[in-house]
């Protein structure tokens, strides 16, 4: 099994550029939180953001989506530049190798091909994990959907890739398309604050934040169900596509 | 003289990382106009942006900073990463050769270097014209402060290089301290007006501008020179550098 994948990775390492990789943070909504696309590297505890190599005639916003697709299933998702991390020693490969007992140090073809410098490319993605199939890669044995409160021991530098992919979003939180990208078709205000929240990293006033999100005049209500429950339905809502999309260009500024 | 450039450049590439470069958009005000830093290619009427490449064991950001430093004598200087650029083929060195007469497409040392596919980061400076001292580089003829809006020819991507740094500051102008790293240490209420309309790349209504900014706080009027002559002499002003900073962090939101 190990040398098979050596095998492909061989192959694929001829058609690579050497010394630039990509990352992608990317980010969905479900169950009331936000959350972070991971793959938990091969028998160890430590995890990596989905990310990859650039073809040698190959775009490199052309990599990303690819790498996305691969990973998500997903071929059209909301994709964006927003550092490149060019530290010498970001990724400190033989620490790691001591630290999670890591798969790859025993096996020569492929150790100088990710022992070697990388300066690695961040690109975030905005998804509907409900129409994602999150696939792992040849080196990780899960890819899954973290809580991004709660975030697991990542490999070298990948928090700070978070850190700084978040840090961007907030900055241009009232341009960025998130609640069409990563809200089903039909969700609750409760569902928009806490996306809110996720992003800000901080909770909102319930009734102030609803009472400014509905003046935007950007939601079209939907009919009550009827559950027959104790607990009173909440309304649900979509977006009036037309209209958010013209006022995202001029930012929606209400927080 | 040619060949004594090579050498140089041979024993260089053998300390560089291969595959990486760094682009600077280095930008100045002077005589009302805002204006970028160019280096003019040998031999060429083509011009291009000052830029070089990483030490094997360099961080990023620390080889931006030396590549500024050797171009504009300045150590410390406002300098942010705003893009990276990975098209393929974004640096057609066949067709500029055939289009300028590059010199060095006889030198077959460097040649391979140079033939290279490159990705390039772009950093964005903001810098006091009168402080820097613009030295050209081993490839380059002159080094000097061109009018940004009266861009000659420029090699490879580099003009879209440009306009993405525009963009990339407009966006963010109200958070950036261009003013006090770019203006002299006291300047008129029109420089920093024209300042504005360079990045902006509008005109501004003069006395609504100047109404709006020194409501904000954050200058120091001085006492107006006698100059004997026939023009009333403008005040000049300088940044309240505490005011200026503390303002800086909400955003100068006053356009």
């Amino acid at each position: 099994m190990q040398s098979n994948v050596e095998d492909v990775l061989e192959l694929m390492i001829d058609g690579l550029i050497p010394g630039h990789s990509i990352d992608c943070v990317v980010l969905g909504y479900e169950d009331q939180c936000l959350k972070l696309l991971l793959l938990k590297c091969k028998k160890t505890s430590v995890w990596s953001l989905p990310g990859g190599f650039i073809h040698k005639k190959e775009h490199m916003h052309d990599a990303a989506k690819r790498i996305m697709a691969e990973r998500t299933g997903l071929d059209t998702v909301f994709l964006s530049q927003f550092h490149t991390f060019g530290n010498h020693g970001r990724r400190d490969i033989e620490k790691m190798y001591k630290k999670f007992n890591h798969p790859f140090q025993h096996t020569p073809v492929t150790a100088d091909w990710f022992k070697q410098r990388f300066i690695t490319t961040g690109y975030f993605a905005l998804v509907d994990i409900r129409k994602s199939l999150p696939v792992p890669d040849a080196l990780s044995e899960s890819c899954s959907w973290v809580d991004i409160s709660k975030l697991p021991d990542l490999i070298f530098d990948h928090e700070e890739i978070v850190h700084k992919a978040m840090g961007h979003i907030r900055v241009q939180l009232n341009y960025l398309p998130f609640g069409i990208s990563m809200l089903p078709e039909r969700f609750t205000m409760t569902d928009l604050q806490k996306l809110y929240e996720g992003f800000l990293g901080r909770s909102l006033d319930r009734s102030n934040f609803q009472k400014k999100m509905l003046k935007l005049g950007i939601f079209i209500r939907h009919e009550k169900q009827l559950l027959g429950g104790a607990h009173k339905a909440p309304y649900l809502y979509s977006f009036d596509r037309m209209k958010y999309e013209a006022l995202l260009e001029k930012g929606i500024g209400f927080i």
